[in-house]
């Protein structure tokens, strides 16, 4: 409870505007669940799961299509927040979002009931969601602009470099059907084009495993 | 004037919850303004304008790379309101949009500040500003999810479709070009696609100008 106190005013800038009730409220509505590496909440479900806090681990959140095709939107990490996991509380937000936990992660749950009643009239909570909500649109422009601007080695290339800080580690241990995911496109493309980084000396391949030889060889490519 | 408040009480869903202080400022900072067809109003030019009331017109939103590359994100027509032109007051929209008029245009403006002052406390406000920010997110996720995940024709054939909607004509003027800008590609794939497309007698080329033989022949492509 004291732990869980402590996350909400971290992690939410308008704890001090509420009044003790509210902040009561929360405190006893509130629902402390663990993720298994690899759990995936997808469409539809996920849509009234409530307002998530990362407490600890780390979140994948991407769009898929009919026929299984994925691209990564952005990342959650400790102390950050999901907010479409609650988009049944967003008027006019009417895409689908999956969410897939990458690492073991312990997650604050705020029910969408209780954060919509909040919002309805408190100009700070609205404020807030407005930021966020704004936030994850830049995050998703990024993304769009890449795709659509940036060529595709380019777009590898920022991708090893994400895993290389994200895994704080120079071999990882991705498929190459994992990096397709990540960018949209087609696993054969990826394949191609880390061969062809290996004959640039940037990465060794290996089965499921990528080393990167050199970090800066590939930072020149962005 | 009187048009003015017409215009205000058809597209802003909080007028009725302004004071009558509030909504008289309004009345007298908004700006009258025509902006004839092809003017632009592009990247960190148009941040700070203000949030503008589409009275009459058609204006195309789009992204731009440093390199000249395009893509549209939406269009607005009568009635319609553009918040990203008052970005400066949102927090966390960190990318730079542009706006194209396709047709003369009448615009009212409300200056960025006087409207910042209103959402800065008013609930109502800040909530048609959120839903405002949610729509235009989920028009860009379906640009986006277009983009990644269907081919070049079937995009084709929907920027088409639309076309001949916007213009109720079957018969368009545009050119390769533009097509190309408003899918984000470049104008030699538009060509080849267009070519393919006459070829099945779904449409008919000449210079700068674009017949639709079968409509319902592109509507079955999508």
């Amino acid at each position: 409870m004291q732990n869980n106190l402590f996350l909400l005013r971290e992690s939410l800038p308008f704890w001090k505007n509420l009044n003790e009730n509210d902040q009561t409220m929360i405190l006893n509505t509130i629902i402390e669940k663990s993720f298994s590496k690899n759990t995936i909440l997808s469409g539809n479900n996920n849509e009234c799961t409530g307002f998530l806090i990362v407490q600890y681990g780390q979140l994948r959140i991407y769009s898929n299509s009919s026929d299984g095709k994925e691209i990564t939107l952005y990342r959650l990490l400790d102390l950050d927040s999901c907010i479409f996991s609650a988009s049944c509380m967003l008027k006019n937000i009417n895409f689908d979002i999956s969410i897939s936990f990458e690492k073991d992660s312990d997650i604050l749950i705020i029910p969408s009931d209780i954060f919509n009643k909040l919002s309805e009239d408190n100009v700070y909570v609205k404020s807030f969601v407005l930021d966020l909500v704004s936030s994850r649109f830049s995050d998703v422009m990024w993304i769009f602009e890449q795709y659509v601007f940036s060529n595709m080695a380019q777009r590898l290339a920022s991708t090893i470099i994400e895993q290389v800080s994200l895994n704080n580690s120079q071999t990882l241990e991705i498929t190459h059907d994992y990096i397709a995911r990540e960018l949209g496109t087609a696993r054969e493309v990826v394949t191609r084009l880390l061969k062809q980084f290996q004959d640039d000396n940037l990465v060794k391949l290996s089965r499921n495993k990528l080393e990167i030889l050199n970090l800066d060889g590939l930072q020149k490519k962005l």
